[in-house]
Formats: C-alpha cells, sequence, structure tokens
C-alpha cells in the first residue's frame, strides 16, 4: 500500500492536535522550521499546512486526509468527504462562530442592512455567497488581520469575524448583529482515497481511534463494593443495566461493581452510591473509550 | 435552592484549590483582574478572596462556604463550622507553623521572657491574645510583610511568622524559640447554612468529593495473577482481608486478585507478592476513593 | 542495617531519574546547590554525582548503587557488578553512541587510516584502548567540549563524539565514519555491597521497582465487554492466551476481558477486537508492571 | 561619622529605585531573601523595607532617610522632613491618586453620601480622619487587597482604592466618586539626623544628586553650527540666552553653538534652527543636571 | 489645523517603529488588543495597521501618512507619494528581497522557464505584473503562509518568498533562481495631504526627525587634545576639514577638536590620531542628527 | 596580509566579550550551534573556543590571539604573549582566585597540611606543580565539576576551586584554607604573530581599542558653566588641571569648561563645583577613552 499522506493544521491547533493523535495511539515530532513533522507509523506522511489551504489539497489529492475547521472547507468549496467532527479546543466550552460585527452606534440591525455596505473579512468567498443567496449586493474585501479595527476606524461599514464569547468584540466597542456561521473541527478524506478499500481502512482506523480518544476525556471507569442483596439497589443507580462488571470480593458476601460514567456526573453519583450502601469507591481514568 | 456561595483563597493556595476542585469534580476557570471564577455548576457561585478574611465572611454569612487557614480563623475569632481539614500544600510534608523567632544571641529563651518587649507579627490578634492567656505583657505590632528584617536588624525584640521547615529563618541568623501555633488548611461554613437541608447537603457533598480527591492522592490500585492454591497466601500479605476482589483469568487454574494500598507501601509489597508467586503486577493511578 | 548510597547522575539525566525514581515509589528532592538530595526512605541516603565519575566511586565503595552510561564505565575501567539497563532518555527512540567523525572530505575512510593522525574526545581513555586493540597508533588528546568544531578548523584529524541522530554532525560539514560503542544507562553496584545479603536485598529491591516503572511506560491495559460466545474468538486476538482476566456483567450474557498490551499495538487491536464483536473497550494507563 | 541609615522600598518601587540610584552615582546591589542591599559607599548602610512602614522608622530614628509615598507617610501620622519630592515611577504620566469607588449604579454621589456606610480600604487611618474632618460617620475597615472585589460584591458601599487611569475600576463595573489624596514619592529624613551636620551634609548631597538624575531624564544637550553672521538670529531660538557655549569652528567662519533644551521641545526646535541657518546639528544623552 | 492620521505598521515591524519615534522624539504607547496606540502629541491620531493594507489606506485619504514596505505599495499599486526611505530593521545588515524559488533538483533556471507552471505566492499581484511583463504566462495562487513547503512537497513548481540571507531556503532543499524586488521601508504620503501646506509642514518635520535618528544610530561624536603646533596634522586625518570645533584647554599650549565621524570608522581612526600626537580621545553616542 | 585568527571565549565570558568587542568597534554575530561568529571586519575570522584550550590553541598559531583566563594559560603552561589585562567580568568587584577548601572540621591549616592527602581540581597541572614547587607530595585528581561535593562527602581531603566571594564555599559547610591563585582575563597573542608586523599592529589595534572601551565604563564626562572670575577657583577642584577644555559662553562673562572624571568621583564633586559656584552641570556617558 501506498503511503497515507495526513495534513495537520499549522498554527494554533497544531499542539492540541499533536496532544490529541498522541493520546489515539501515533506519535507525532514536529520540529521548528520543518513541515514535515515525523510520526511513528511507517504507513503515514504527515505535512503540517495552514488550516485555511487543507481542504483544497485534500481536495486535490495531494492529502488523503486532514483536520481543518468547517469554515475552510466552505470558503474553499471543497468536494471532500467530512468523515467526523472532532471537538479538542480547549480555550473555552462554547463554539467558535463568524459573526457579523457593526459599531454600537451603527444604524445596521439586520445582514438585510447590508445592501450597498463595505464589507471586510477573512473569509472572503463564503461571506459573498451568504449574501448573493439573500439578495444583498454588497462590497467585500480582504482583511489581513486586525480585522476589528477597520470597523472601529469606520473604514468600513461592518466586519465578518470569528468569536467565541464576544468579549473582545465588545471592549472595542463593536456590536455583534447576527451569526452566520458556528464552525467547528472536522476529520476530511479525499473521495478518491475513499475508494481505495486501503486507504479507506486506515482512514477509519484513524477516525476510531481520534474518537476513542475524545470520548475518554469525558468519560471514567467507577468501581465499588457492595454486599450482596444490595447489588440490584445499587446498579439502578448506574446510568447503564447492562455494562456493570460484577466479581466477588475475597469476602464472598460482597460483590465488586465496575463500570464508566461520564465525567461531570460523578460528583452526583457517588453520594448516592454511599447512601444506597456502596463501599470503596474508585475512580479511574482512562485513555480511550470505543 | 439558591445559589451556595464559595469562597477560594486567592494567592498562594489558588492554583493548588483549583487543581483540588478539578479532581474533586469541579472545573473552576479564573481570570486575570476578575474576582468571581466560572465554575461548571449551576448551584454554586465562586470569590477570590484572601485567606485572612475569609473566615469573617464565612461567619457573616457573605459566603455559605471557603477555604482558609485554621491561622486565620483563630485570627478573626470567627464563630464558623470547620467542616474538615484539607491537606493539599505541595512544597513539603512538614506541618505549617507561627513561630516565635528572636535573632540568634538574644537572652529570649521561653515566651516567659517576652515580657516588655516589642513584637511584629502579621497575626497580631492571636499574638495578643497568646500573650494574654500567660500573663505576659508586650508590645505587638502588625507587619506588613519583610517581618523576619525586623528581628535581623533590632527593629524588635522578636517576630512570630509563619515557616515550614525553619531554613529560611535560619539562613538570616534568627533562632525559633517555640511553635506558638500548627495551623492547616480548614473547610469552614456558615452556621446558618448548615441549618438549611439544602445547604447543607451540598457542603457535604463538596466535602465528601474534596476528601475523596486528596485520599486517592496516598493509594493506588494493584492488581495480580496468582495460581488458585495460592490465593490465601497472597491476601495474607495485603492489608486488608474484606477488600480485594477475586476474578478468574481465561487459564481457570489462575486468579486474579485488585486492591488498593497506600502508594508507599507498593515498593515494599512488590517484592513479597512476587516471592509469594504472584505474577502480572500492575499499578494503576486513582483519582478519587471513598 | 547500615545506609544504602546511591548515587544519581547529575546533569542532563538528572530530572529523568528523578522522575523514574517517583514513578518507582521513591520521592527524591534535589535543592539547588545541594549535592545531596532529600528521599523519602530512611535506608537510603542520595548522593549527586556527575556520571563521568559514577563508577569509579561505585568501584571504591564510596556509593553501593549508581546510575551511568555504559561509555563512562568503560572509560574509568571500573570494576564494579552491572545489575540492569536502564532506558529512559526522553529526546528520541535511537540509541546514544560514541563515533568517529571527520570533515566530510577527509581521506580517513575507516578505524584503520587513523595510523599516525591527531584526534580529541572527552572519552579518552576508551579511545585509546580502542584503537591499541587495533594496532593503530594516533595521539588522542582530552577536550573540554565544542569537540565537533576542532574537526571543523582542521585543528585535529578525526574527533570521537556521542550523537544520537548524527544530525548536528552532519550540520557542521562532517561525516561519520563508524560507531565505536554504542551505550545506554545502566544501575551499577559496588562488588562488595552485592555479596552483604542486606545491601543486596535492597539493591534488588530498587532495580525490580525502577524496571517495572519503565515497563509499565510501553504498556496499556485494556478492557472490553464480548457476549459470552464470542469469548474464544476475542481471546484469540489477544497477545496471551494466559492473561486475560474474566469477569461476568450484571447481564450474564456476557463477559468482560482484561488484559495488558503493548502501548503501540493498541491503534490495531481496537479495530480487530470491534470487528470479532468486543463492546465497551477501554484503555488504561499504568504506573508499574512486574 | 557614624553610618547613614537608608530605606529602600520593597516591591513595585524597588527597581526604579535601584535605577534611580545608579544614575546618581550609588550601586546597590539587591540579593533575594536578603534585607539589606549592599551599596558601594562605606558611609550608608540600606534597608529594603515596605513603603507603608518607612515613615514610622524614619520617624524613630531606626533610618535617618528614607523613600516613600507621601499616602503613607499620611496615614502613619509620621512627624518626619520631607526634603523633596521625587517622580520616577514609570508606568504613565498621569500622578497616583487615592479615590472613593462605588458600583457603577449605586446612590452615593459624593462623600457627603457615606453617612452609615461600610468602606473597605488598606488605607485605614487616613481615610477615618478624612471623613472625621467631613464629620461624617461610616464604618472603615482594614483590606487585605482584592479590595475592588468587596464593592462588586456588595460586601461593603464603598472602597478607598489607588489608581493611576482609572481604567481597573472601570472595567469591574465600578465609578470613581471623587479624589481623596494625589501621592507621589517622598524623600523623608529623621527630624533629629537633620540637626546633626554630618548627616545632614549627606542628606543633602544624596537628594542633590537624586535630582540631578530625574532632572536629567527630560533633558538633552543640543549642539549646532552655525554662520558667525547667523549667531544671533539662532541663539534667539534658543529658551536661554544665557546658556549656550560659543566656540570656532576650524574653518573660523563658522561658530558651534552648544546648549540644554528640554527633551520634548527638540522636534520643533530642529526644524527652526534649519530654517535659520543651522547646519550639523546633534543631540546628546545627559547623566546628570544640577 | 485637522489631526494628521498616522498609520503605523502591526507586527515584526511595529516594536522597531516605536523605538524609532522615541529616538526621533515622540513617545508611542501600545496598548494590547488596541488598535489606536497613544502618542505625545495631541496634533497626530495614530492606528496599528498591516503593513499589507498601509498603502491602500493612505492612498484613500483614510490616513495622511504611513509606513510600510516597498513590496507591498506595488502589490497594492497605490498612487501615494513616497517621502523617504527608512532602513531600521535590526535582524542583519542585508536587504530584503523577495526572491523565486524551486526545488535544488528543478529544471527551472530563470523566469523564463515559468512559462505553464504553477507559482505560490504571498505577492500575487506583483509576481503576475513582473510575468505578465515578461511575457510569461503562468498560474500565481495566493499563499498563507508556509509558502516554502508548497515547493519542497511539490505542490507547485515555484514559489515567491521574501528573504534576507537565504539560509532557510536553502535548509529545506530549496534553490533561489533570481531576484524579482529588492524591498525596504518607506515613509508614503497621501498625494491631498501634501498639496495641504500645514499637513505638509507636519510631515517634513517628522521626515525630517525620523531621518536625524536614523542617521545618528551609525554616528559618533569624537574629542580629542592637540598641541597647538599640531592641529594640522590631526586634522588633515579627520573626514571633514569643515566640521571640527577648536577649542582651547586650559594650559593654553593645547587645543580640544570636536567632530563626528562613522562610528565603524573609530577603530581605524584612533590610532592614527595617537600616532599624529592627539590626546584624551573620547568617544560619544549621539540620538539625533540632521 | 593573511586573516587574523581571533578567538572568543565559548561559555561563562561570551556575552560580555561580545558586548565589549561591539562597544570597541567591532560586531560580533554568534549563531547557536555554530562555531565561528561573523564579524563586520573583512580581516579578522573569529572562532568559539572554551577558555581552557584557548592558551594552547594560541601557542600553536591556530590562533593569532585569543582572551583566556591567567588560570588558563598558567595550567596550559602556554608560551605566549600576554597583551593586556582586561577586567570585564560583571557579577562583582572581586577578583576570581582558585582557593584551597576543607571541611570546616579538617584539621588542614595552611596548605603545608597537605602532604599525602588527596586532592580534586580542575586546575589539576597547575596545583601539582604549585605544590611541587613547596616540596609537598599530594595525590592531584581531576574533578568534572560539582568538586566541592567531594569534599563535603569526604571523597578527597580537599579540593581547588574558583571563586569570587567564598559564599558557596561557606554554604556547604567548608572553609577556605588560603588563595593558591588570583586570576583576571588576558588578552594574549601568539610570538610568531607579533614578530609579523601587520599582524602585531592589527592586534595593538584591538588591544587599544579593547582597553578604550573598558576605560570609558568608569568615567564620564562632566561639563560646567562658571563666571570668568572663579575660574582658577573650579578648575583647582578638577582632578587635573591640564584637561579641561574652556569655552566661551555667548553671555562673555560666563565661562564653560568641560572634563573627564571618575563616575564614582561625581557625587562628591558636584557639591564642591556648586559651591564653587559653577552651574549648569552636566553629566554625559563615554563610550571610548584613550
Amino acid at each position: 500500500m501506498s503511503l497515507l499522506k495526513l495534513g495537520i493544521p499549522k498554527g494554533s491547533l497544531e499542539e492540541a492536535t499533536i496532544d490529541l493523535f498522541a493520546q489515539a495511539g501515533w506519535r507525532i515530532t514536529a520540529h521548528s522550521r520543518n513541515y514535515f513533522p515525523a510520526i511513528d507509523d511507517p504507513d503515514i506522511r504527515c505535512s503540517l499546512l495552514r488550516a485555511q489551504e487543507m481542504a483544497r489539497y485534500v481536495e486535490r489529492g495531494t492529502l488523503d486526509l486532514g483536520l481543518t475547521g468547517l469554515d475552510w472547507i466552505l470558503e474553499a468549496e471543497a468536494d471532500v468527504e467530512q468523515i467526523c467532527t472532532l471537538t479538542y479546543s480547549k480555550a473555552s466550552n462554547r463554539p467558535s462562530r463568524w459573526v457579523l460585527v457593526v459599531p454600537e452606534h451603527s444604524k445596521i440591525r439586520s445582514v438585510a442592512d447590508l445592501q450597498g455596505c463595505k464589507i471586510a473579512t477573512e473569509l472572503v468567498g463564503f461571506t459573498r455567497r451568504y449574501l448573493a443567496e439573500r439578495g444583498i449586493e454588497a462590497e467585500v474585501e480582504f482583511s489581513w488581520g486586525a480585522t476589528e479595527a477597520k470597523a472601529v476606524e469606520g473604514l468600513v461599514d461592518a466586519v465578518v469575524e470569528i468569536t467565541e464569547t464576544g468579549s473582545t468584540i465588545r471592549a472595542h466597542g463593536l456590536r455583534i448583529v447576527e451569526d452566520l456561521l458556528v464552525t467547528d473541527t472536522r476529520l476530511i478524506a479525499n473521495r478518491a482515497a475513499m475508494r481505495d478499500p486501503a486507504r479507506r481502512a486506515r482512514i477509519e482506523q484513524i477516525a476510531l481511534m481520534l474518537q476513542a480518544a475524545l470520548t475518554a476525556r469525558h468519560k471514567v471507569a467507577l468501581k465499588c463494593n457492595v454486599p450482596a442483596e444490595r447489588l440490584d439497589a445499587v446498579v439502578a443507580l448506574l446510568p447503564s443495566l447492562h455494562a456493570p462488571t460484577v466479581s466477588h470480593l475475597y469476602d464472598r458476601q460482597w460483590l465488586a461493581l465496575e463500570t464508566v460514567v461520564n465525567a461531570d456526573q460523578v460528583r452526583d453519583l457517588i453520594p448516592r452510591l454511599c447512601a444506597a450502601g456502596a463501599e470503596g469507591i474508585l475512580e479511574y481514568e482512562i485513555r480511550k473509550m470505543v
């Protein structure tokens, strides 16, 4: 089989992506000033590429597989296969979204008010199509960054910018008019690669392991001991009747239960388990879950 | 139910406290220049406050619950309920203590020798009461910090300062006369809040989970395989006859044992387990233990 | 029993060694400018010493036990007992080796071409003996560092230097002629200490626990649930028929399997387990394995 | 003559104070964990002390001379001699001031509205006297820091806090009601020391040199060449008719002028000098000016 | 007069530009997340903008004055007035240039070989015009960065990239075919602003002071004393007969000479001055020179 | 003329040496992992070498010129020409010295007591000769570092180590018996190079400029204005009657004086100049003084 060509997003997602692959079972080692990080799998070749350009290269087949944002897939209008969504940004729990932003006292109250306006954004193609689909004629120009400043200073009437909480936008005396696009990270594959059984199997393996790693981040294993006569009462508290493993203790009047639960349920579950007679409750981290 | 108002100590304990809550199941996110960190529990509201002021605000009911040192509870003479002691300082294994410190060649050999002396300390109230109870009259003045320097330079006759190992004190050419107070971190609650069943339940849940996290830091899970005929001999080596879980291996001549032991016993226990015929010995970290 | 005198290598291996002992069950606390780190075991006394000098002191009995490289054991021609090899360097997976290095366009093509040459190295004794054994006469001089520069500038004809990947050597326009010595870290003991039963037992305990920690770094525990009728098919996929623990789920149509596998096999094993009907697959870290 | 005892403020002013003394001609070397920095003048002994405590120790004669804020002199009601004001804070050009701060929507509009209120501040004594002089009864309590948070959370009705630009206060949703005290750094001396001629001379020397260094920070030397016939026209542009030095160039048709001007005038002065026929204009930094 | 609107380049040139204005006599204070830095001149308003966009905004009159690279002026085809060149990049003494880069073993040997090729660059417009003027048809696509990687991996046939020394390019196994554009930093002004006498005067003042600061960076003042009879011999060594100032020493047999020379001539000049009988030679830094 | 080969000491002196050359008029640019820093003088070639090895390479003629410590010149017994001493270490004002160090309670009270002892040091050759000259037989062994630890632990009877203040030595419970060698940095040249007139001239130029830079670090220029009738009184206060330059002010009743003084005299001189009627006193930094 030929090498599987995998694209890793360079920049803000780079470190988090490498951490995720490490948990999933692949060790990627990036060196400064080198665009081809090493990976401990002889069947894969890694490239570091900007998220903005990933979809284009996956579409052409320069890459078989890559990670990038939905926003940049849409911006490139790339014809690629979206394998799955992978949520591993760490800064906050809120989704990233591209929003239409205007000065606080602007008359613009909705997208419809943009008729005849000038707009700056890094997401030029998507914004133009978004407006055209709504019958709005406006001038959309590319911005290399510091986009909010152009709205503050009146260089343009509005900007389309990405944000999580909106706090930077408000701190500049700007106002969010509406959301244009909620975006997240996607694993994307080249369509021809997905028709090749060998490469498809490898892609699905990678998708499975990345998802197993992400799932495990929100789960923990919980164990406890219960007197045999309270088994049913304790199992009834657990989220799944099916999953718990049951073993005997050396003292055979007692049983040991083991199951997986959501990490954020534990703080409520443990007091209930105690009340139901469980003892020796233990919580473990897990690294993968399928 | 109204919100539970929780106080987190700002400063030297802040990061360790946030780590402890994370392990216990609550994610607290502090932002710089913001005194109200976010917490992922809609029933709790967090405030960052100096440890020195915590007890006063819990007493008044401004907070329902808080973490602070025994020293500052006593300094404030606050009427609060002490729920439990939480030991999670990382620097050393020795307790923190407030000590009476004098220059190496001072004539002061005991607290009794302080009669008529001048003393500098940040713990003014406690020190005054401590001396008054022993019938000693001395001038105790508040120090904003750099307290040892005042003893070094002869600005005062003695200082009362906090220390773990005493090494900084000795490095300044000073001598510890005696310990006045051994202190540790306490979880404290407002008395009225403890009489309200809903808030009391929440407070007890938090106490239970914080203690479960701390207990787990000194424990590990140990597993091993034993031939069926050696089961009793191996179990006899374990600290508890009650706890070990017993399962079969696929090869049913062998049994699998699983138990929890103190982390610092493992280095002595494993050689004995090997000698008794155990194989496949594994050690796991645990995150909570009740 | 007298104290066991243990030598920790100062410098590049220091932090990794302390981490390894922590995982093995001993907490070592090094203070800056102090050569005797604290250890939480009253029977052991730690010293920080340069790896170059470790073997000499273990030979003399100044230390009972120490960690150092095979290169420095050979350089010192020290008569010590090598207990075991410990591989815990983190930078790469390749072994460290002392290589003969010359300028790219040098006529030297093999060790035999060194006749009459001048060579700089930090490993003077080993290099001299290596050449003498091959009947080559050459001048070998001690170098305090920046050894490659001497070959670049023509101060010497060749240098003997340590490397992992050789990339620094090539970046200076130099060429590796051949490997003289592949080295790794060894746990070494004084021969007299090994004849004293009490000290021998302690040394073997330490060796056992250090190896248990290192083994665990490449292993993970894997669990999964299988329908009873598929048990044999799933077990056949696992690397060992002997090891898996088998328990029942609460729903007794299902069995739970638990075993230990190499961490780098998991990414291939999980898809096969899924295909064979396993569910609820979990991966756990382990801290020790014997 | 006995040693002159000099107090340097520990903390936020420490580095700027040491830089100022270096420019003035004294090299002070502070070591961590040492309260007595070295100084290259055998007649002076330095101590590091908190600014809050400086005035008290100068008053008692423990120190002959010290630097601290006017705020802490007033807070301590210390009877000391104020030698001069020294403005060398670097963050902004605005003075520091203690302000009365309330929540944005508070009904308090002036100090008079504080009747019966609770106020938190680190400047307790000054604030109590300030209110008493205006006939206002209010409860003023000591705050260990994070003072603004107490107004935000409603623990108190108002706080008295120090600020330069007020931006942190506004960022917390608070409002400045009025300024209570504009403060700056003062060089203060013990009254008895000033009556001793030897110490008074030393103190005046230090004051002179510190002021010479500060003055030089806002001045530059300016030189230019002018044809002899334009001398009067060019001198007329300079701020002082008295000061410029006049020399001949080797070509004696030309004269060289040299003078000192404010650094921020140069950008306007140079174009005028050019227009008046000056050439070879040079600007130099100066390190002291008396 | 209305405010002069000045654009400061955001990013890699930002800190060096602010340092240059400080030396020239204007203090600019940039705050993070703020696009409008403060300046201590009430007649000027500063904006931080990307160098890529500066020329466009100066052309439109949104700004009166700005600093940006010649490359971005040409890329934007902006009709602006170039006031002067300002060389203040610190990394090396070599000019920045946009170069045509291909893989080492590519057949492309000159721009003429690009016929029918695919080229990636951030400087799309300039590159297209450059090729069109030479009658070459090629596909030029925009690159967001990591441009070299595209040539390495064969995504394109060539890239056009900026470099100083070319070392990064060679380190990637690439080859420079030829230079397309040598670029430097320019002070540019809006054409209408230059027709307004008040704004023109301000712009010329700023240009004069920036150039005075840059000139001074390569010059030093040199002084020496000479016996009167050697004056002519010493003056003959100096680069200019006109400039040296001549004064008398207190001992009137001696004269003092003062002049300005290039900083890098001093090391050769001083030995010659000594040989010619000069004494008391001093070198001073200067901050501005017109 | 052939290139002058200059050796720069790698390691602790490296940055200070490069700063000194910059002030002297040569810009040296060191790149990481490169032993041949660039220099802006086509007649010089720089190498970075360990101070320990510098003298050996200057002796052989591999280098024409180098900077290293007197200790390493003596250790190597190198036959080189010492051009001048250069004092530019920044840590303290005290000289570095190699001292004989023993445990606090050792019976060794002088070098004579070393008869039959074991000594560890990095300066083996010098120490052996030092003892031999005094008729003392002792075993001196090479130490790679952490030398003090060997005395602490009793591995040797004494160590010979370098120190400035002795504080680290005392902090380890050790005692200095006596000084063996006071060392400083020397500029050394190859003897053959000094016989070649062209290279000798270059070497003397470099020595002159380095000394000019170091001298200027302890000097400042001082200017003041005096009424003509007070000229002699003011000149009498200055350290040299010869040097001051005298010019007229525009107001010819006043004279301007200019001279160079030691930087640490200024704080005492300025008050006396004021008292004698001087005005407009200014202090300037200087960069070179011959």
